[in-house]
């Protein structure tokens, strides 16, 4: 079975690790989210991928998730001994990445290529997409006023209520080169459980990749478990936007956000069994199970139940 | 008395610390070489007035006297291990001061304002000044070509065999903010013992350092000592011009470069004994003393040297 996942940071990094520990590399192609990409100090920052592809190296933060292991922090230290802006923390072994591919975008380079280049030095054997190569930043309107993403995010830790997000260029952006054709290959198309709002939305928002998920079995898993995120804000942004964070909204949202009949199957957390007869009666086959991935092993359990799962929906499509 | 030197890099850099610990920081005004600054990465590379800094600050690499102390060289290791290139190793510590000056420079403060906040955030209280806020790279003409100087100097460890130096847009370049006036105040101006032809030459060439120098007490200090260079290619360079390096050679290159009569005096080191007589020829007042900087205590000791000798000239000067 083929699949082609997409993700964002770090809790669908965690899913796509599993998927790679249980599939051969080539039944597995991940695309990720650049919604997050911003520019700083000069340089190309691109959150989502670099978590990704850290986490399918072996060589991410096993305490944070994301940024590199063993990381140190000279750089940043002596940077804001000069007065230097210190508020996104670039580590010293993850700047090598962000200077390189900077090096490479201005020596006329595609994201794409570079992601390709990067993964084969780091030994990964799956195919890495960014969604696109074009920029597309997210910007968060809130009550203060719209910001860029990692302003919010991280300059701002999610304070300001949000009102909307604007994925700027987005209309003119194209899904990158093995995009359509990796999702159009799949016989099942992973929404691993990152942000909806601000991790999947934008990738959805590519024109073209929308129409490559039409007619195809695409199993999401929720990032909400027990009407919290593990992560981020993504349980803030429900409230905020009046709606109760829970299991069944996310997939409500992907149904709206897709206009309808997009999800054939949804895993959803034990905790939030009371919603499984809810998103069955949105016509999505449901399944409950253990979807926190706190260790390693647990990331390759949710793989094997995810790819379980798949497996009957997949053969009750062809049916 | 009001000194004002001109420097290069690491042997500049020592006799300008041995002029700190003598004089208030007042008297001591620094006018670095800006020739061999370069674009390495998308960041503005410095080196000769990192290394004034860094040493005036107290935080360079006392082993190779460029550089941080206690550095560590996280970021070009993991940048070389996705391909980067990493002939001109940055260290992580160093590199924060890149990053912060490419992005203020981007943001359009001049080189000397930068260099000035840098100067302050490290608690050095003399005033440094880049020869030009003008770029003016100087290039290396070689058996095998023109190359830009970092390429020539670290990329090829000097091995090309020199047949000539080009300062580019040296023309339109203007004395930084400060230069001329320093100069101008100065009772005496001190040439550091830096290469004559790469670290000193750039600094004259520039439109109005030369003349701002004319009829002033100017007291150069020979970087040659027993026909070697302590540290870097100033004695192969005189050797491939079909020169004999020599503190002689040193002293001819200056008169010759400033159309004569240019040095008051001249601190030669004591193995040159032989060459005192051959300098004073020239109509230039010669000392021999010990000149090798290899401790702390050695650059106080010589600038004491040169601060003696220097009142014995400015004031048979005015007689």
């Amino acid at each position: 079975m083929k699949i082609t996942a997409l993700a964002g940071g770090v809790g669908g990094a965690k899913l796509v690790d599993g998927l790679a520990q249980a599939l051969p590399p080539e039944k597995l192609k991940v695309i990720v989210n650049t919604g997050d990409d911003f520019e700083h100090l000069g340089l190309r920052i691109c959150p989502d991928l670099d978590t990704v592809c850290y986490t399918l190296a072996g060589i991410a933060n096993p305490e944070t998730g994301w940024g590199r292991d063993e990381e140190t922090w000279n750089v940043m230290e002596n940077l804001a001994a000069i007065g230097g802006p210190a508020w996104f923390r670039l580590g010293d072994k993850d700047l090598g990445t962000h200077l390189e591919r900077t090096r490479l975008l201005a020596a006329g380079m595609t994201l794409s290529e570079i992601t390709s280049r990067f993964c084969q030095s780091w030994g990964i054997r799956q195919e890495v997409y960014p969604a696109s190569d074009d920029r597309m930043p997210t910007y968060v309107d809130t009550e203060e006023g719209e910001m860029p993403f990692q302003e919010y995010f991280v300059k701002r830790r999610c304070q300001p209520r949000i009102k909307g997000f604007r994925f700027e260029n987005v209309e003119q952006a194209r899904p990158a080169p093995g995009v359509c054709e990796a999702l159009l290959a799949a016989d099942l198309v992973v929404i691993c459980p990152s942000n909806p709002w601000v991790s999947i939305d934008p990738i959805l928002a590519v024109p073209g990749i929308r129409q490559a998920l039409s007619g195809k079995a695409v199993l999401a898993v929720s990032p909400i478990i027990g009407g919290q995120a593990v992560k981020g804000p993504a349980a803030k942004m429900y409230t905020e936007f009046g709606i109760s964070p829970s299991a069944l909204a996310v997939a409500q949202h992907y149904e709206a956000s897709m206009n309808g009949g997009i999800l054939t199957g949804y895993v959803m957390d034990w905790r939030d069994e009371d919603q499984v007869e809810p998103v069955r009666a949105l016509g999505i086959q449901a399944l409950s199970t253990e979807t926190w991935m706190k260790t390693m092993q647990d990331r390759l359990q949710l793989a094997e139940k995810v790819l379980a799962f798949a497996v009957l929906l997949v053969t009750s499509r062809d049916d």
